[in-house]
């Protein structure tokens, strides 16, 4: 069974491996105050363009989500999201559990627009009743969204323009994070931009806190929180430690982020997955399939009759992801496939050769 | 420099490198339903002979700490600690963060006792007006102690009898629980036990739930959590995920808690830091000095004179407790010294070689 | 102006009133282990044919709310209820700010349906992440609703058994119990009934717990929560204190339902607003208007053109409830009317005279 | 039977009783935007001499101070209070249960000090692990204190300045506010003064926020929060509602207030039960005995033998404190007598001469 799943099916890229191993004997202060973490945030400043910036590396992206609002949010206040968005969908319920409301707007994929937040806004507080309503105090969203979509240049500036207009934060999940930056890179290489795609920097230069995913793209675990606005930095590292994210031996976490980020591996392991899922894409196109989500990064969602199904599923592991109803006499459905850093070339082409089979 | 200052100062133990590298490339399921954390939690069953108990992989002590109560705990309820024990003094409120009172018990060795216990309870529900203070719901306590003290059997035996009496669980912090076990097998190789030295079966037969420490024993992170009561059992993987303690690599805990318990790794090296530590101990005892509290684990508390403590501050870095008075016309200190599975045996001699020159 | 806005417009009906003066020096203890709470806790078992059930005096709804369902969820449950629930849309938070998410269900009514809650769990259980959402714990349902529609004997024995089939408690929020009790026995009186309206002894044998609303039923404020099911009895005077639910001075309230439950009273005056309603309720139905909800209640929810809403504005105040299209070259609205105990009759001829006028 | 056990034992004072009455015909608008609470509020803005405080009106003690300091503090952050204070004793962990822990000083009479807070302030920061432990986010005093003691302008004034150093705001829960406004009058009046008793206008131009009671002082229930700093001020109409402190009915606190400060009425009834208290303290010390505290307010802490605790409990209800050794072979408590605006001077003649015949 060759296994397309997910992006966190194996270990880590082996440079990490090979790095924890090499400075395994060296002595370090715990908690994130050692020299591998210090280096660490420097290169993702730099790659950021944020000078300014603050870098935090916590362990998982979860754990990241409750830190950061609940950190940035007041009692009374709510976080607008994507009804898909992982924070209202899959995690148990951490941000109610850290008291706050998660208020979902409408998403056919995986996005929201400035004009929906502004619109949820301009409602709330043109309500007369409002002091009875949870008050929208944050935005979250995820860059590549679930859907595998990615935001624009034009559609992150409108956010941060709605966000501005109700002096609210705009936070976003990274996850896949590498994954989103190739899908822009490869776009814009091939002509197909209009100087639209996001860079490390934009996103710096547009949201108060981002998370930039290690989990899901090379590392054992990790996620580096980069916070560019003076309010949420303050005293940020209690929050970590308050809710269990801080690490003893945070230098682990830091050790990571070096490799990923010194010599940009962590671009080289993220165009890799896109193009191995481009392959995956194009097979699906050249036999006529369409995709539920237009996704340019490490997932594709072909939407597949039963029997292609079937016959995938005798070699290859995936997500059977929603129902799409019934078409020349037979049932149809959404599939997610999931390349990754560790997706091997020879198992795109098995597949793909399967796929023209089909 | 050579540092003392703590347990969690290097990498982790070669094998698990070793290990976590030979495994990479295996791909497997997510967020700890791998087949590394099925072997490594038998192995730990197996070594607490608890076959009928839950084991789950976290990955830190606070963390773990927050998960565990927040999921026993009722709203009106708050848990017995001592005064100086971790949840109290060292979590930045993560217990309040999660709806708890810490209950303090003096207590001047770190430990608290089956009638202390008794008296508080006794003293809430004797009190007329109870309800308006927070009701005793759970015991925890550490295993070693902050002060590196140890429980013997009968010490346990009596916590489990006061718990049992109220109707309230018992869970214990073992963050460092292999020098815990460590110290107790070395005391009763010695002679100096009477059978009150607590083993693995003892605590997983006597406390509702427990953690076995990997952080500062061998481990780049990550502790393995015991649940042997039915009713904390129920829907635990819930919390986990809630509090954002669940990893997509669920495996790299898994294949860590592997290697340390599959051939007696994690006795193995806690026996290395006691022994280490013990020759510390000796070393100024023969100068002497006197020490803050009776710990025979991997923390060293000798009482100091300022002379003495600069003396060794040149070469060494260990960490300065509390002030202990004026004696002879100087200013003495308690100092803290840590070994850990990591300890170099010459770097030791060359410490004993410096306290003997005192 | 005469007002129809809400029920909540007045004082107390003066019965409570004049009893507050009559017992006023009357010495008692604090916090609710007074005389008249016992009192009146005595009377409202009798009403509901609960002896066995507890009953507690809480000074609003919301507080109510958030205290039962706070005391009765885990942490890592959620509590169900339709989306227009007051929970869910009118309580800035509450319940997210002790911890738990809200799980809204589509409503056309303002109630939901046992299939609906068995659907849900169904799904939640069946899927395999179900770890990675919220687990549902508690159904919360409004009767009247928000909508002033009512639940039938059998929609609400199908919750119930909704409820047993997944294991979770039923709570309904009364805050106008006394305007559904009082349409449910008019409906049987008018011999409309098959049997199927409710009483207060077949809410008592089917919730785990409710509350009977005295602020919009002739007190000055205060909630009576009755409560059936063991599991929630159990400390819940612990749970009024920590939420700020806890009077010094309990006496006030249980003064009010003693008054409101010796004599009928809270029927008689309940009686009073639903006949009040249906006058109004007649004469816009004689004038060839609509409704938007089928309210039996005190809240009528007619849909009036724009200069119908124009000419009534002028000397009754109402609530404009929300849009309903152009028709005949109009915009059309629902609008809200409530009547109360406080309603007097010559202001509801006066408004139907007007209505038949327009 | 006559009852000294606490200062709400009664309804609420006649005239309040009255306004009720009066008014209750009156249609107003719900959730405390009634005339009836502007006019309390502009009357409690006149008393405190700040017009340009905000002022809210809750229901009871608990509930303000869990309103109150839910909405400031950050989740990292906690609360300075006496060891004695309401929060850390007497509130079942309420403050906890909104996410925050309370940081107890030590106290000999109820108080804490500027000094005290300093300290406190300058080891947490100074610590270089200050990021494990809890802000100190807050100052909470109680005036009086439980102990019925009172602050002086210069202790106030100390309070005030060390809460400016470390950039935290205090409240004060004035629970018992009028007895400590009126102890302070009456020891200006008897020329003990030396211009250090605190006024309603000191207590408002030193404090970011604090409540004066009406509860214990002639009311049904109801605080009146008075809220200075501008930090605080906003959307905090949401944090009232989220607790479920907001009154559908809220004019019923806005009457009692406007009654209570309208002509003098609390400060006149304030000084009844000082005068009455005073009383009592007389016939205490005339027969020799001493006080537990130094309470010039309601409420009376004398320390007698058992024989004497025995004869005046046959006539009269109070409270046994706290033992008090053994002295002359008797065993001696401490025992707590309240006065309030409803003790008839009649029973306190009655106790006064039965004290004289101990």
């Amino acid at each position: 069974m060759i296994r397309f799943e997910c992006d966190y099916g194996e270990g880590a890229h082996p440079r990490i491996l090979e790095r924890l191993a090499s400075t395994n004997d060296e002595q370090t202060p715990g908690y994130g105050e050692d020299v591998f973490c210090a280096r660490a945030a420097a290169l993702i400043k730099g790659a950021c363009a944020a000078e300014g910036a603050d870098v935090h590396f916590l362990v998982g992206g979860t754990q990241t989500n409750l830190t950061v609002i609940g950190a940035a949010l007041k009692p009374h206040q709510g976080v607008i999201t994507a009804a898909s968005g992982h924070i209202e969908e899959h995690e148990t319920g951490a941000i109610e559990a850290v008291g706050h409301k998660v208020l979902a707007l409408e998403s056919p994929d995986g996005k929201i627009t400035g004009s929906q937040v502004d619109r949820l806004c301009r409602a709330h507080h043109g309500d007369p009743n409002h002091e009875h309503r949870v008050q929208p105090g944050m935005v979250y969203i995820s860059h590549p969204s679930e859907n595998g979509t990615v935001y624009t240049k034009q559609e992150l500036v409108a956010l941060r323009e709605a966000c501005d207009n109700w002096g609210i934060p705009l936070y976003m999940d990274g996850a896949r994070m590498g994954y989103g930056l190739a899908a822009a890179k490869s776009r814009a290489a091939s002509g197909q931009s209009a100087g639209e795609e996001l860079a490390l920097p934009d996103i710096a230069a547009l949201c108060d806190a981002f998370y930039i995913g290690g989990t899901k793209v090379g590392a054992l675990c990790g996620e580096a929180l980069v916070i560019a606005s003076e309010g949420l930095k303050k005293d940020f590292r209690y929050h970590i430690k308050q809710r269990g994210a801080m690490l003893a031996k945070g230098r682990m976490l830091g050790i990571q982020f070096e490799v990923l980020f010194e010599d940009g591996l962590y671009m080289e392991i993220s165009e890799h997955a896109v193009k191995m899922a481009d392959l995956l894409r194009n097979a699906f196109a050249l036999k006529g399939y369409e995709f539920r989500y237009d996704s340019p990064t490490n997932q594709v969602f072909p939407i597949l009759p039963e029997d292609a199904i079937h016959a995938l599923a005798e070699k290859y592991a995936f997500f059977e992801w929603e129902g799409a109803g019934e078409k020349s006499g037979k049932r149809w459905a959404t599939v997610r496939l999931c390349t990754s850093w560790a997706t091997r070339e020879e198992h795109i082409r098995q597949l793909t050769d399967d796929i023209a089979k089909l």
